[in-house]
């Protein structure tokens, strides 16, 4: 069979991933807003802040009135008031003057800097002396100075952190467009498999694929839809397959490991309305019977059945595609943080092929080292000991012990 | 004020945090357990694999039989079967006898190893030539190769991955104990403050600390429970907390950044029953303010009333704080990604304190590179546009352009 596969290298992997749509949009709430992608460029409605405010604790004044002031030479001024937190100026501040005001207070009228309450000193009720000149706006926030009204405050393709869902907050957006989270159907072929609540018989093993494949998609922000196992025989496969088709935007088998099983996903595959193959085979270990089609829009995969090399792919392609579903602009990017460390043992490896091979981080005093964690590939506790992946070029024979790698750390980890 | 502040070093305030500990657990369904945290070791119900396999399509032998086989003189054997996925052997293997087998297939009775099919071809239908010698064991997996039976699979304190749940999976665990999602509840106080379906008045904001501290919790995989506003003043702040405290497993009050409610934020929780303060201000910028107490096992939390500063204080302090009560063990570690970048402008800092700047990360060329988000501390706009965090320790006057600096990413971005 091998002969057959016409591997493609990842890069081209990559650039045929990169081609994939993003799903359509919805308006959610804005609380629920957290991790998803937005649709379309968000402005400003309005200035942020929309009132000229104070930075600090002190008193408003004309900056002006301090100019030259100093420690032995301070500048007297008559005390016009109070602002109060949350309210509309009222007082006016005139050459002369000072009105008290709280860090986020409102300036009043006629003021246009802050002194900090640590260099005034109130010599009677009505007299503030001031040790300090200040430059006028110093300890001030303008309207706009965050945002301003029609400015592009956070753009289409962006996944939303902590502060991005600030600024939503801040300008009062209670709605927001976002695409959908992309639904991933997840399904298993292999006469071998059982559900995990089955006591596999001699020859038989618990479908784990099911969950760390789903695992994957909940961490990447996207719904996994289990469409659970299916026996190794053309026309369950094909109907099943349809039927994932039908119930989300991507399709993922697993399994298919032995020879005959590799032939059906394929042919159901081209069974699928506008089916286009576009990759059958990656040159690269794990993951090399990798097949990557589309049926319309939607893209359909097939997984190599071993979980340790079918995660080692949902974790290299697959959250790419996903992400590129999810409408995140720059997919390949931000997904992976990448590590350097000194691999602390050689690993050999053939030409002609990508390796992805799982290292485990540990610093050793200030150097960060990677330890190549070998085992069976089929073994999923290589990836459980591991922290990441070292990625070693098609046209390298390995890499060596001593020298600076990149370790592609797992996502969302 | 500032004088009665007495400031902690952060290094101090890390070690007051990790005093903390975990929530109490409970017992899961596996299915909902990526992310969560294993409240007890998992050790292995049985071998896993647990039984003899193939990792290759090929044939099963007795690997003596091979000893000296080459393309020139390649070994001949008998095919005797073929074994069928997911069925028990019923097959044996004897001497100068070969049997066909799938990937994942188990060996069957007198094999010890799988010649892979590259080097197997059928000189009729009964006759096999073996053009390679292999190994005992080789292209095989044995029982218990991932892990043995009564071996500790993933220890108490680890934070579930999709390759942990593929080693729940199969294993068969259909239930998992873990440490409860700890509950903060959030509230906001400040007279200025306004829901976010509001529209501020002159000198009133949005209360934007109730979003973004609430997806930092979401983020860490911790529940906020949102109090909401509280205006500022003694009674009903103190009313709020105590509902707070019953309803969570921390309170995390924003605001009171003004010098009045700054006072009433210690007051309120010198109220609560069992209070102690452990950290009233850490020399940090920003964040000096801060203060951290406990109320029985309790934390409670004054954070900066500066949405970008509560949120820096949050990223640098809280997460820490939420995973140690998440019970992950050496919760300081993982929570930040750190990478290595040249600096592009100098940052000058005052000595005495540690400074966390905004920086945003870009390649120049192979390299990449931190620029510092200058702006003031009070506006959120910095954070959206940073990447992280470059931390200025405390001895130090600055970071000056060159240099190759620690970058802290923003937690699960």
């Amino acid at each position: 069979m091998e002969a057959f596969f016409k591997l493609k290298p990842p890069t081209e992997v990559f650039h045929i991933i990169d081609g994939f749509s993003a799903v359509d949009q919805e308006t959610i709430p804005m609380e629920d807003a957290l991790g998803r992608v937005l649709n379309s460029d968000l402005t400003a409605p309005e200035d942020l802040p929309d009132f000229f405010k104070s930075t600090m604790d002190g008193y408003a004044v004309q900056t002006r009135n301090t100019f030259g002031a100093t420690e032995s030479l301070p500048a007297l001024l008559e005390i016009a008031g109070e602002v109060s937190m949350g309210e509309a100026e009222k007082i006016k501040v005139g050459s002369g003057q000072a009105v008290k005001i709280p860090t986020g207070g409102m300036l009043p009228k006629g003021a246009d800097g802050v002194v900090m309450i640590e260099y005034c000193s109130l010599l009677d009720e009505k007299t503030l002396e001031i040790s300090r000149a200040i430059s006028p706006l110093e300890n001030t926030i303008q309207p706009g100075d965050d945002f301003r009204k029609g400015a592009v405050i956070l753009p289409a393709g962006k996944r939303l952190r902590p502060q991005d869902m600030g600024v939503l907050a801040g300008l009062g957006f209670l709605e927001v467009p976002v695409f959908r989270k992309p639904k991933v159907a997840i399904l298993s072929t292999g006469d071998e498999m059982v559900p995990v609540d089955q006591n596999p018989g001699p020859g038989q093993v618990r479908d784990i694929n099911r969950y760390t494949l789903g695992a994957l998609c909940r961490n990447m922000g996207t719904v996994p839809v289990q469409m659970g196992i299916c026996e190794d025989h053309f026309e369950p496969l094909r109907e099943m397959v349809e039927e994932a088709l039908q119930a989300a935007d991507a399709v993922w088998i697993s399994g298919g490991s032995s020879v005959g099983t590799r032939d059906f996903t394929l042919k159901v595959f081209e069974t699928l309305p506008g089916f286009e193959l576009l990759v059958h085979g990656i040159s690269v270990s794990p993951g090399k019977p990798t097949i990557i089609g589309r049926s319309g829009a939607k893209p359909v995969i097939g997984l190599p059945g071993h979980p340790a090399s079918a995660l080692v792919v949902a974790e290299v392609f697959m959250t790419r595609m996903l992400w590129t579903l999810s409408g995140v602009v720059d997919a390949g990017d931000g997904i992976h943080t990448v590590k350097q460390a000194i691999l602390k043992r050689n690993i050999p490896s053939s030409g002609g092929r990508e390796d992805y091979v799982r290292v485990k981080l540990e610093n050793e005093g200030e150097q960060l080292t990677a330890i190549p964690v070998f085992g069976k590939s089929g073994l999923i506790s290589t990836l459980v000991e591991a922290d990441g992946l070292a990625r070693i070029h098609m046209n390298t024979e390995g890499l060596y012990a001593g020298e600076e790698i990149d370790v592609m750390l797992f996502s969302n980890t």
